[in-house]
């Protein structure tokens, strides 16, 4: 594959970065990871703002100007003759000096990198099976709004999952209200309305979680943001997770114990896979 | 100056870090910095043996013997010519596959790197300005015992504190107790008893902050974990911070307002120039 790293199109292998980058040496950086289908980012608009707002709060010059970036884009997409998958853009402090102020660090580091998506079937049909984890999201959290290269905590967390045979660790946070999965953003189905933990629960606001409580709306249905210990899933007509990779993707349990299947995902999985479709045809 | 990069000592311009390193995509690491006084690393045994288990909690294989980093270490301070200042150990996941699943990626990339000492007098001699951050700690956070690569909130809180014109940022936790500083731990005098916060408040449990409990506790002073609002600073006898880097560090003000100054923060210091001196000559 062909990377793009601070301007220039390379082979990944040839794509180094200096041991002084302080998104090596502290995760100090930002990123964001999009769906690529027929060789169309989905979701331009929402990732970028976010890398911005991200950006922003980490006092991070953003090196390009999005148009900048969009053509940039597009270019890597044709030189690998890439369709479907994800792409991943990175953005960095850059090399700095030891230590955690920001004096001094930079010119920021700027790479864009494309996976294919995985292969059809690689995930089970029934859904992800979701174990509690031991780890907890600071409630409130503002760093939590914004995605950070610095991710140890939901590392950590899905690591615990897989080893207790799960796809997925549901992490609380430090009030004990649900917050999120590590990847992915968390609704269940209640008395028909679809629910999801507010961002003030200190979880990250996902550009697909926004997309599904926008549709569920238009489907005239009843899209709530609230608080709630994590016995609501187990009493939820059914239980899903948003990430922009995947769409829509069931839940089949939690800590071993099944989990509600409300016809009403699968509705939302098809409205999702139609506005993809419509906004990535050529 | 000479790194040392996965077993090769080379010139810092030629080390570089494959762009698909967990370290820079993900905060996917842990590191230590130790001080270095008359060519000798200050605490080894203590900062090896965080770094072990920062590893082990985040299933980090550490790639050589102690034995071996020992030996490592000896060399590239030999190499370097190198005196006083800072030797800052790396480990991180190495490259691995996109996403925060653990399967798949190593091998595991070790950098050490030397920092010389600022130059004296760099820093007020009065003490260190502290302002309090409007980020927060998550309380009870297990990851916080460990010192993960995953530094973005302390780096968004130092740049904040820097703003507001201070030297360093005082963090509360979720329970808005008292916690930690960015780059160090936090003590106070109270009816001359040595007080600082324990690590349930979810701070990182520092090699000084250590050395100088136990110290306190040889002086036949008393010495306490205790959780605390902030307004205990402002009450206090005398404030100061721990840092392996550069030991006792006074405070001035917090919030710009003046704390008290208690002799027994001089006695301290004095105890552990002392310690230190013992402990690195040749």
């Amino acid at each position: 594959m062909i990377l793009f790293l601070n301007g220039a199109f390379l082979p990944e292998e040839q794509a180094m970065i200096a041991a002084s980058d302080r998104g090596f040496l502290l995760g100090d950086g930002v990123f964001e990871t999009l769906r690529v289908r027929n060789g169309l980012p989905f979701q331009w608009a929402e990732h970028l703002g976010r890398l911005e707002r991200g950006a922003a709060l980490l006092r991070l010059a953003l090196a390009r100007s999005l148009d900048q970036l969009r053509t940039d884009t597009a270019e890597l997409i044709r030189r690998n003759r890439f369709r479907d998958g994800a792409l991943r853009i990175t953005l960095t402090r850059g090399p700095g000096p030891r230590g955690y102020s920001i004096t001094g660090a930079g010119p920021p580091t700027l790479m864009m990198a494309l996976h294919p998506a995985p292969a059809p079937g690689s995930t089970p049909p029934s859904g992800e099976r979701l174990v509690t984890s031991s780890f907890r999201m600071a409630a409130g959290d503002p760093l939590a709004a914004v995605k950070t290269t610095s991710k140890a905590l939901w590392i950590v967390a899905r690591a615990e999952a897989e080893e207790r045979g799960a796809d997925e660790a549901l992490l609380l946070n430090t009030d004990g209200c649900l917050a999120e999965a590590t990847a992915a953003n968390l609704f269940w189905i209640e008395r028909g309305a679809v629910v999801t933990p507010p961002v003030s629960a200190g979880l990250l606001p996902g550009i697909t979680r926004a997309l599904v409580l926008e549709m569920a709306r238009a489907f005239g249905l009843s899209a709530e943001e609230r608080n709630a210990p994590p016995r609501a899933l187990l009493e939820a007509e059914g239980v899903f997770l948003t990430l922009s990779t995947r769409g829509i993707v069931p839940v089949s349990s939690l800590d071993g114990r099944s989990l509600g299947v409300s016809p009403l995902v699968s509705t939302l999985q098809g409205a999702y896979e139609e506005r993809l479709r419509a906004k990535t045809s050529g």
